[in-house]
Parts: C-alpha cells; structure tokens; sequence
C-alpha cells in the first residue's frame, strides 16, 4: 500500500491489462513442470484446442507466441513478408503505425491505407489499393480509437493476398470468425478479453499462410516452420525454446472460463457493460470518439470535456485521482490525442456491471 | 494426476526449467496491476535493481526482456550486429550454434571458434580470429555439455569489441561479474538458477554496447532504444508494449529470495548440490561430460552407461519411469550427444542437498 492510496489492488479499466478471472490467478499455482514432460504437452494440446475454439478456426497452426500481444504482431509479419513483398496496412491508429514499422524493418514494401482517428477503414479502399499484395494487414479493433475494423468483405474479394488480422483486443470481447471470415494470420493478447495477465500472444496461421512463409525469417526466436515442430509435433516434440510453463497454465484456465461459461454469452457479457458505459458517458455529456456503428464494447474512447475537469486539474490528474482515490485505472491517450481522450476498458473479469457503476459513479464525485 | 503417475508435481532435475521458489508462486498471486501504474514502475525500477546486483553491474539498462531467454540472446544480437558486422562467436554446444543462427539472419559476417563438446573454448582463439570484430559471443554455461566457458581473458584482451555473454544458466548459480569481466552484454533466463518459472529473460547493457547499437534494429519488439525510454523513463514512461507483469511480480520475488539469502550462499549453495551429485555419479561408475576445471555445478551431464541400462530398457525409457514413478524431471542430451548423455540439473530450488540424495537413491533402484 503506499502512502497515497488506500488500494492495494486495482480496478482495471483502461486499454489493458483488464482484471484476471480468480481462476486464472489460481492456475498459477500449479507445480510447474518441463516443457517436454508428457503431462504437460497434453495441457498445451488443450490450450491450442481452446484457443481454436475461441478463434472458431480449425487452423492446426495455432497456439501461444511466447512474448506479448506485440510480438504476436512481429511474429505473423516476419514470418510472411520478406525484402520486396507488398503488404498494404489499414492505419487508423497507433497499431496500424506499428504494422508498418514492424513490415518495414522486413524490408516489406508497406502500402498505407489511412482513415481517420475514431473512424473505420474503408474496405473496399483496402482491397483497391494495391493488385496483388501478398498481405492486406488490418486491426480488428484499434485499442487506441475504439473502433471496431471490419473484415469480412476483404476477406471475401482478398484472391490470393493473405489477409493478417490484429484481434488483440477483439478475441472473445467481440465476435471472430476467423475461417468463416477467410483470414489466414490472426495474433492476440491474453490481457485484454480473455482475462488473462499479459504476457503470450495466441496466433492461429492458415494453411495458406504456411505455404507463403518466407525462406528464412529474420527472427529465429519468432521463425513459425521451427517453432510448429514443436506446437504441432505429435508425440516427438523438437524442442526450440523454453515454454513459458506458467502464462501457459493462465492461459489454459482463463479459456477454460470463456468456454465454460460459453463465447457468446462473454461476448453479450462484454456487449452489455460497453452499451451501458457509453450511455452513461453520453448522459453525462460525455462525447464519444469512436464513429457511430463502429464503436467497440470492450473499449470505449471519449473525448475529455476539459470544462467539466475539476479546477486546477488537468485530465492526468483526475486519472492520478481516479487511481489513488479509487483504485480503478483508466487509460489517457496516445499519440495524436494524447490529453484528449480518456480510453475506458471493461474486459475480461473486468466487464462487469459493478464496475461500470463504480466508474460512472466515481466520475459523478469527480467531474464538475 | 494422470493413469501412470502417482505425482502431480515434479522434482524438476532436467536442463531447466528448476523448481520455482515458493515465494515466486506466492507472487503470482498479487493483484495485476497496469504497466503504467506508478506502482507498478516501483516495483519493475525495484526489479532491475535487484537484477543489477545479481549480475553485479552499475549498467542503467538493466531490465527483463518480455519474452523467454532465447529471445534474450536474440535481442542481445538484432541490437548490436547488421549486414557486414562481423561477430565471433565461440561453439562447443548447441547455444553456440544457436547464436550463430540468429546472427546470421541478422546478415553478420559469423566467425566460428570451436571446441569439442564437452571441452571448454579457448578464450586465447577467440581473440585471435579476427583482428577487429564488433563482438566476440560466449556462453558462459553451455546448458547442453554441462561446460563452463571462461570469459575474464576475453574481456580484459577484447580492446573495442564488445563482449557478449550468455548467461542463462550461469547467473545465479556460479560466479558472475559483468562489470569486472568486462562483459558488454548479457542475457539470461528466469527458470534456471534465479528459481522462477521460464517467461522473461533479464538482460544487462554497457554504455559501450549502447554507443554501438545498429542504427534500425530489424525487430521492434527487442528494439533495446525503444524498449529504454519505458525502462529507464524516469517518471515519464514511454509505452512501448505491455509489460508482462505477473512474470515480474515472480522474477521480483525470485531475486528478492536470492539476495536475501546472499548470492555468496546461493552460489556455494549450488555448487555443493553440484559436488555430491557428480561425486555421487563417479561412485557408481558414471563418467561425467565435461572437461574436468569446466564442470558447472549447477549442470551435470553424464554419458549413459548403456550396459547398466535395466534389461530392455532404452536411455529414454529410464527417464520415462523416474518421471512417472518418481515425479523426477532429468533431461536426455540434444543435437550429437543425443542419447549418449543425460543432463541433470540441480538449479534455483531444486538445489537442495535432499534433491540429490532422491535422485541417487532412484538411479540406485533404477539402474543394474
């Protein structure tokens, strides 16, 4: 506890991490074990077949990057574009910018396809904007904006592009339908709607993906042909690196809940405290960021009335307030509206009713 | 608990990962807090100090990379060498030969010093291979031989080269002294002798090495400029990406056990196991790998007397019945000594003398 703050613990409602669910705290409390023992290569099996179901792919490719949601990005980019290759990159926020930093540290040829901040992309724009791209990369739900990017119609005219999704903060907030969507690359975080601490990136590949992989990635730790030998080796797995044996317990328990307690009632879960977030916000004469018909529930960006600020405070300040006061964290912006959003989560074991009346509440004692 | 074993947990006597300290998976039970959270900040500041003390360096960029040790070794390398650097790099095991990998993806000219598994590098050599190398690369405990490699002649004799140093499985376990070796840069792992499940991987960076970073490295995520303006903000912290931080809270409470305990303890700790555990081995007939004055306490390997094999039993069967009969992890040999050798760790919490005593007494009931 420090002195300023009568929490020792938090609300987490900013872009991310959101609360664990109890029962991914209590994973981390299993005796760990090797990363070739049999008991646990059964425990990973599982959690890839979680992961396929929360994906809703059958994609056999598909299981934990050992690095945060980030290196998920790296991961899917490095592995499938090389010096020459095009990809075009949809930018309406901070993580679009970061696909086009990662792509061209691959030598990529990066065709920028831009809207607006706290607008959605344009899709047909997307597939228009090169011929024959090798990859059409787009961020499923952009956590610096809020809003929600659509892909369905990229993937239904993409022809023999890769379509490569960033569902970071969608999986399991939102609906995903990775097969059904045609996308062949897909990385995410678990902090976010899986109510898991960060940590590892789930990734699922197509299997057109695979056939398109670059010779011989620049990264090693992050080269998917060596690391499927030991994800997807059967009974004799190739060791490549060392499994990170815990966040893969959390992991395994916090997909446990979603799919207990079933993917669209987590998602309806989501939806509800989003809908009555932004309502309550509006009714309190808050302005919403994020464009109408594209706003995302898990993550709700609005603009900071600086006139209803209390005096002398600027909008750190009442987020300090907010922490120390409160406990809950909400997030401030990035980038090009840095002080002029606040962005408010409710992911996870964190999109609860409770909290958003604790939030709105909060906000009533707060804001004049 | 599965069909064939009466444990569920494991006494973890393989390469790595160790039994966690109990106070590590206490940690994991802390609440998650935000990766921007000043208490957070307290807590990750606090962290790289105790990790400062451990590698014994003053160096300021002293942090846990956000992903497991391999990834440590690959972000020491995307930093520091590109096209046309030349790097040499000693081999005498299967991390050798992995460095060689990553540099050369990053398009390094790699000079190769070797030495015979098992046999330690001649630092003399790696000096004399190039008149002017950007780095000379060593792993200081080749956790596929059981083989200390020595590096203090390197760092005094280096001149303008960095000195680059793998340390997963030696910090904490053996002597260690980044700033009086001379080493420039150094990667290590959390689940070996720091007694932490396996996840992050701390690094430690000289003002030397940071003077000759390459100018864009090809990875974002392991972009040590980058990563610094989070690391070593001060109280303006640059979001780069998500701190893993229930791995932190763990690293946290490792290093808090290991310091509390004194390293001098620790290390004379885990020389002791190693001690009886090979004393023990040469009464019963095995002979050890490594080179005798080379032998890392903390890692044994031992070749496989195939005659006292228990009647038709292969190297791995045996492994197999001290895992499920015993609930003890020791680890079969990699790459050419595959089935010649077994690796037996006594690293972090494992390194008790009653770990050794068990595993005698099992290879006593095992073995004809």
């Amino acid at each position: 506890m420090s002195a300023t703050s009568p929490h020792t613990d938090r609300i987490l409602m900013g872009p991310g991490p959101g609360n664990p669910y109890p029962e991914v705290i209590e994973a981390f409390s299993r005796p760990v074990m090797g990363h070739l023992d049999p008991e646990f290569i059964v425990l990973l099996d599982e959690t890839n077949d979680r992961l396929r179901q929360v994906f809703r792919t059958q994609n056999p490719l598909t299981f934990p990057v050992s690095a945060t949601g980030s290196a998920g990005m790296e991961a899917t980019i490095v592995n499938t574009v090389g010096p020459g290759d095009t990809i075009v990159i949809g930018i309406n926020g901070v993580f679009g910018e970061r696909m086009c930093d990662v792509a061209s540290r691959c030598g990529a040829d990066v065709v920028r396809v831009e809207a607006e901040w706290g607008m959605a992309l344009d899709q047909q724009e997307l597939l228009d904007a090169h011929p024959s791209p090798k990859v059409i990369a787009v961020v499923h739900a952009e956590t610096s904006t809020g809003v929600r990017n659509d892909v369905t119609e990229i993937g239904a005219g993409k022809g023999d592009s890769l379509l490569l999704v960033d569902c970071v903060t969608s999986l399991g907030g939102i609906p995903l339908e990775i097969d059904e969507w045609g996308v062949d690359l897909a990385y995410s975080g678990t902090q976010k709607c899986l109510g898991v601490p960060p940590g590892i990136s789930p990734v699922t590949v197509s299997a057109a993906a695979i056939k398109r992989f670059v010779d011989r990635s620049p990264s090693w730790y992050l080269d998917f042909s060596m690391i499927a030998a030991y994800v997807t080796g059967g009974a004799a797995r190739a060791y490549h690196h060392t499994a990170p044996i815990s966040m893969i317990y959390a992991l395994h328990a916090g997909l446990g809940v979603v799919l207990n307690e079933g993917l669209e009632n987590v998602h309806a879960r989501h939806q509800a405290c989003g809908d009555r977030l932004q309502a309550g916000l509006v009714d309190r004469g808050f302005e919403l960021f994020a464009e109408e018909g594209h706003r995302l529930p898990e993550l709700t960006a609005v603009r900071i009335p600086e006139e209803r600020l209390p005096d002398g405070m600027s909008e750190a300040d009442v987020r300090s307030v907010l922490l120390e006061r409160y406990g809950i964290e909400i997030g401030g912006g990035l980038g090009p509206v840095a002080g002029k959003v606040w962005r408010i989560g409710c992911m996870g074991h964190t999109a609860r009713q409770r909290n958003v009346t604790m939030l709105l509440g909060a906000l009533d004692e707060l804001m004049v």
